[in-house]
């Protein structure tokens, strides 16, 4: 707005990001597009990023998995990104058909430079001029997401969910006002509106605590998007995909800096949002001897074996032995404890010991830095309610606890409840 | 071969071309790429040139088609193009896991440059440089047919059988020394094998004589591949996908210029195929004014309205006014006869007739132009089963007559026994 009243005469930018539920028919897509002409109508300049239509990637990447297990990544990425290039055409179709003049764009066209790293790839630059050129020409873009041209000329991919991370990065590269990912939620949450059925739609929140919350299971945008959105200050909006397309619909949640929350504020939660996931195991391994570099020689042979760790505890060492307990994804299990088999012998410590019946859970919030005693109201909370707490992280913005599994209900419905966050009754 | 003996130390190439039902699914595109290896094998390099898998460049066209009739040409390029980079990485990943060094190929990438009609482009020029650079690191190539990059920067497509005219182009290219065609028919045959069982596979064929084949509906090559094979002197083998896949198949049909049939024919049927086309309309127009220049008034908005004017027949003139008669497309007729009325009183004639229950027979062969009496033998077999003849025209190595439609099977089975191509009855 204030940018608007700064150049009255230049049109403001818009990003629109469909994900596949929101394109993943004719109907869906005609739906988008409907949303689409209503920003061009308000006199936005915009540029729509797509992905495949649902389950499309899915039969792609199935096609390839299939003709072998270990696959070339450059002809994964030459196959699997095809269903974007299907779904920007017909968006740039069905845009021409409202008497929106659009044009797609292949990521090789833009082009969407990325690294080389086939199959995960990041976005290094994108040359916005030939988009540009359009936009002053009244052609509005199309842009296939999740992929990119890498340096040796081959199309690369960003890995799944890519396309909110295209979406962040085409806004920054056109200077776009703001980015809308439209998908099939329609704001972000306090906490899980499945859990907690008087959660609230959070209005605003600071890229940091998105982030906290993305990572932690908050599955609204892709981790990297809120990465790069972060770091080129885009300001990004979710929304429903599926409300009225004139643009009445319930407005989404705007992640945007830190700043811009207090400015839009007045009173703001300490704790913004209440994070879970049960996808969670923890690992102890017993009498480990208690020297300088031990954690390094455990959590080493791990990350050799891809294995993201999580929560990491030392105990208090006894008699030059110490007990360390990490946590891990439920998936990496199997091969957390094969990873440590292979250094038994070196480090010496007496047992493995494994409890895949965990949950952690988390408080987010940019207002913790300046308020102390959240975690004493934390801990607090779950003791009132029985809950035993196992392990305890926390980093400037989030306090996480590691639980009983079956307490994890309860212990999300507690801390939202104790930090604020319920909606008002309906009288 | 004589290339072979004049390079002794260079490598043969070679373009294999994979239909819509050779690579329709997994299993298909595993028995191709056998095919390949046993090339390979044999010290060929070789550009695989690849259709969609059958059934998706219809769907895709009609995803186009869905979302409106009059639709931007270059979007639907956009769309229906992906479905060839599927099997081009497919094709490419099935390769490699048969242990064949290979990569896919973009149109773009090559590139393969077309004009800009978008829908209907005609390849301009392809760079092989850079296919030629990977050849000599041991890479072989797998291209999306049908595709291309025109002028504009965006995708172009060749118009539907266009991955024929793709793979002899590349064949130009690379200097392949033969494009080898895989399709779901395992040769050419003198004529139609379900009209007449004892037709027979055509061992060689001369470009002219199969594109007259082409033209006159056997649908086996399109027939600007053949045109282009022609210009260039590609040599064209069209053989069966669904044979034993380390190549002791039987052999195609060689398609090459006519003196390479001389030499490998000691003795040359005058005529090779007989063909038929049951698409045939018949429209007279009844006493047009006998002057200068009448047959284009006519012709011309035929033309115009985009319908193709086949054989065209003209009458004696009888007190100063003539019958004008001519076949179109059965598909066309209606569209012919508009475009005549819009001229009705410009022509001054007196009415429209129209038969639609017509069929056209044709006889090609390149030993007509060195043999008389072709035409007089081909009358005189069908007068003998007594078939009408109702229009004639002929060419330098066709003559094609216009008879009654139910008299299709019998003039072709009676032209196919009087110039000698049944095949021996087994004794």
């Amino acid at each position: 707005m204030s940018a608007a009243a700064q150049q009255p005469s230049a049109k403001q930018r818009l990003v629109m990001k469909f994900g596949g539920t929101s394109v993943a028919d004719l109907d869906r897509i005609k739906n988008a597009a409907k949303k689409v002409a209503a920003e061009v109508e308000r006199g936005h300049e915009v540029a729509v990023v797509v992905s495949a239509m649902a389950g499309e990637t899915n039969r792609l990447v199935d096609l390839v998995r299939s003709v072998g297990p270990l696959y070339d990544a450059r002809e994964y990425d030459a196959v699997v990104s095809s269903g974007e290039l299907v779904t920007a055409g017909l968006m740039a179709l069905t845009l021409q058909e409202l008497g929106v003049p659009a044009r797609s764009w292949q990521g090789w066209q833009v082009p969407i430079c990325t690294t080389d790293a086939h199959g995960a790839a990041r976005i290094t630059s994108i040359d916005a001029s030939a988009i540009e050129r359009k936009f002053a020409e009244g052609l509005h873009a199309v842009i296939p997401g999740f992929q990119g041209v890498a340096p040796d000329g081959r199309v690369s991919t960003l890995g799944r969910g890519g396309s909110d991370t295209s979406a962040v990065a085409v806004a920054a590269a056109i200077g776009a006002k703001r980015c809308d990912i439209y998908t099939d939620v329609d704001a972000v949450y306090t906490t899980d509106p499945r859990v907690v059925p008087a959660a609230r739609r959070i209005e605003r929140i600071a890229f940091e605590e998105m982030l906290e919350l993305a990572s932690l299971g908050a599955k609204v945008l892709q981790t990297r998007s809120v990465e790069l959105a972060m770091r080129h200050d885009v300001v990004v909006q979710v929304l429903s995909s599926f409300g009225d397309p004139i643009g009445s619909d319930l407005p989404g949640t705007i992640v945007c800096a830190e700043n811009e929350i207090v400015e839009n504020k007045m009173e703001s939660n300490v704790v913004s949002g209440v994070a879970y996931s049960r996808d969670e195991a923890k690992i102890t391994v017993r009498r480990v001897p208690d020297k300088p570099g031990v954690a390094a020689a455990l959590i080493g042979p791990l990350g050799a074996a891809g294995v993201n760790v999580d929560m990491i505890v030392q105990d208090i060492s006894d008699d030059g032995f110490t007990d360390m307990t990490f946590t891990v994804g439920l998936a990496d299990v199997d091969r957390a404890l094969a990873a440590l088999e292979t250094v038994h012998s070196e480090l010496g410590y007496a047992s493995l010991q494994t409890d895949k019946d965990v949950a952690k859970v988390s408080v987010v919030g940019i207002g913790m830095r300046s308020h102390a005693g959240v975690a004493q109201s934390m801990f607090a909370a779950l003791a009132k309610e029985g809950v035993n707490i196992q392990v305890i992280t926390t980093s400037e913005i989030k306090i996480s606890v590691l639980v009983d599994r079956k307490y994890t209900e309860l212990a999300v419905r507690a801390l939202h409840t104790a930090f604020g966050l319920d909606a008002p009754t309906a009288e």
